[in-house]
């Protein structure tokens, strides 16, 4: 064996059990989100290097980057805002406020550890051109509605206002924002490194944390509430910070209660990020889903149906002198829309074909032997309790749902 | 403006109408190949560079291969044939025969030219573990029920052995795969540039095109008939070669009637390559669908419906102090799984709001200004026939359809 039979470190192979989850909740968050008026986008994996880069502040360093053959530098997408800001720019046409949604993998050199890769899912959704409260206000619904359909129960949608830190540099906010993780005792003493003396420094967290809500979040909560949503599922955090820098006016963060990996999405209002490469203001607001942890956490909250292949029955070969009357069923059976299979190896005993198709999951299996024939019947054998039943071919159709249906 | 605004060259951004021709066409495709029994793999975009050499022949110059900051030798995924022999190796424990497919982006430092991208979307699938031709005569099978799902009517799935060029070598097979390039006369010239004459070469290509179908194109087409596949779906094409140096058996490649863009997938038997891998002997058969071409050849052939975005209603404010009553509709309409916008910018006269929503192509507006609040109705307007209504709620809900269940 001359060759590597791994991947690098931080990436994963998905197949179906894993897979069918993760799609399970895609399909919910996109149902939402389309009822919601935010349309598709999707962006090539690459973009020119510059494109990316001074637009992740320190975290920048973990852009995948190379020069290609052409002697282009160009670099792995980061995150899915700035392509869309590129989008916006190269199209300046589209009508705004354009409402996207963009559900495809970003790249970065993290350390690898538990939960943490390289190559990993985002699910964005942005309202680009539109600064009213309004567009941040229905950021927000459609969060909560979406998280809601995953089928959470117990979260929060914390919200904050750029202008509760007004006065602190960003390395002060930084610090603030770690409150959750390095408690209070923690945001001193890293303040006092800024410079603060003890009392200084407890003094800027008091007065945050005693904040009033901005009037920007005081209008938002009256949106939310024409918006029907219930008000159990956000709060205003005066501490909420959010690392990126482009943020510059609400902020959002979701968390799940009992879910201990973190929140799991976050998002803001970001006016001048756009503008940088549109060359004129373009206010926009949106959020992200961190997709692993979503994730994990609807696996700890039980949310994910259990997996189920797509094939419904599993038609054995009795003997290969009977294949043809097997391949009949089967083309029949995919015909009328009900995922079957064959088996691929008609010479291998049925007891052993039973046992693959008893592995893969398939709920039935069906059988035609010589006395089959005979009867003009087919056996239906329940995989899961091993009850044998004798049908004819349309009784066997109308019992097996379709998938085009389900 | 420092940044670039442009993406390299041969890459591409999707939006809605494109998007949408897209996702239809996948659906239609994926849903087949479910109920086939093929079942869904994702790998990441990055492997070792190593994985990808030594398997792609003198294509191999167009990996995009880099040196992470770790100092490893990564490269992105040429196709989906190498990592799903990385994941069978990587796996030993998945049933076999094992039928999957995979659908995802692959990317090739070609020169971009019309139709031809550094990346793009591949539809692949495959069937693992078996080397019964019934397993070969399953994806031919499956190949032509998901190009007719499409909606192709006029197409041809060309077939052949490798064994028809028994005798001959890789560089003499490549030229006569040329046929349909380049003619008889140009495959003629190349064979003599090889070293033959011009009656040695003549005799070399007439000796290809009389072949008789091998013993086992005859057995495949058997099961064919078995499957009551079409017979006029596909044909022997004993010319057929197909570029790819890792076929050992069957070789398929799929042609649309009138559709100039060349072959829009192929396919066929490797014996060989997985087995590099798993250090022994793995017998594989698949086909891949080029998703660009099988695309521009729906174009033309009009099977893409037309693009509609998924909104149904856009809900107008008639001014800022009846925004409520306008936020109250648009959750309700949101709540009956009806896709509704709301005017994000309230201070917006209504006639600009009316033409923002028939832009972005919502089929009805409704408006709810004080007659209305006074009636207890909302007015609906047809945005394509300027047709105007006045509904109670409850009618409104029922006039439009729901998107979950469409």
């Amino acid at each position: 064996m001359a060759t590597k039979i791994q991947t690098p470190k931080g990436f994963r192979d998905f197949l179906p059990p894993t897979l069918s989850g993760r799609k399970f909740v895609l399909e919910k968050i996109t149902r939402v989100l389309e009822k919601y008026g935010f349309e598709p986008l999707e962006t090539p994996a690459l973009e020119f290097a510059d494109t990316l880069r001074g637009k992740y502040g320190e975290e920048e360093k973990l852009i995948f980057e190379f020069t290609d053959r052409g002697g282009r530098e160009v670099a792995l997408r980061f995150d899915q805002t700035v392509p869309l800001a590129r989008v916006v720019a190269t199209n300046p046409d589209l009508p705004k406020p354009l409402k996207r949604y963009q559900i495809q993998p970003v790249w970065r050199a993290e350390n690898p550890q538990k939960g943490r890769y390289r190559e990993f899912l985002q699910v964005d959704f942005d309202t680009v051109g539109s600064s009213s409260l309004l567009s941040d206000a229905e950021i927000v619904a459609a969060t909560i509605a979406a998280t809601k359909e995953v089928g959470f129960k117990d979260f929060t949608l914390k919200i904050n206002d750029r202008d509760t830190f007004k006065g602190l540099s960003l390395e002060e906010v930084r610090i603030i924002d770690k409150l959750g993780k390095i408690g209070e005792v923690g945001v001193i003493e890293q303040l006092k490194r800024t410079g603060y003396g003890t009392s200084q420094a407890k003094a800027i967290l008091r007065k945050i944390k005693n904040s009033p809500p901005t009037k920007n979040i005081e209008k938002l909560f009256g949106y939310l509430e024409d918006f029907k949503i219930e008000s159990d599922k956000y709060a205003y955090e005066p501490t909420l910070a959010r690392g990126l820098d482009y943020y510059t006016g609400l902020i959002f963060e979701l968390e799940v209660e009992g879910y201990s990996g973190g929140s799991i999405g976050g998002g803001g209002r970001y006016d001048d990020l756009i503008g940088r490469f549109t060359g004129a203001k373009t206010p926009a607001t949106g959020f992200s889903f961190g997709f692993d942890r979503l994730i994990e956490a609807a696996e700890e909250a039980k949310l994910l149906p259990d997996y189920k292949p797509s094939t419904r029955v599993f038609v054995t070969v009795f003997k290969e002198s009977l294949l043809k009357e097997s391949l009949g069923l089967v083309s029949k059976l995919r015909s009328r829309g009900i995922a079957a299979e064959i088996a691929l190896d008609p010479s291998e005993k049925l007891e052993k074909q039973l046992k693959y198709a008893d592995n893969k999951g398939a709920p039935y299996a069906a059988i035609i032997g010589p006395e089959e024939i005979k009867q003009g019947l087919i056996t239906l054998k329940n995989l899961s309790t091993g009850e044998q039943t004798k049908l004819k071919e349309s009784e066997l159709i109308k019992k097996l749902p379709s998938n085009t249906k389900s």
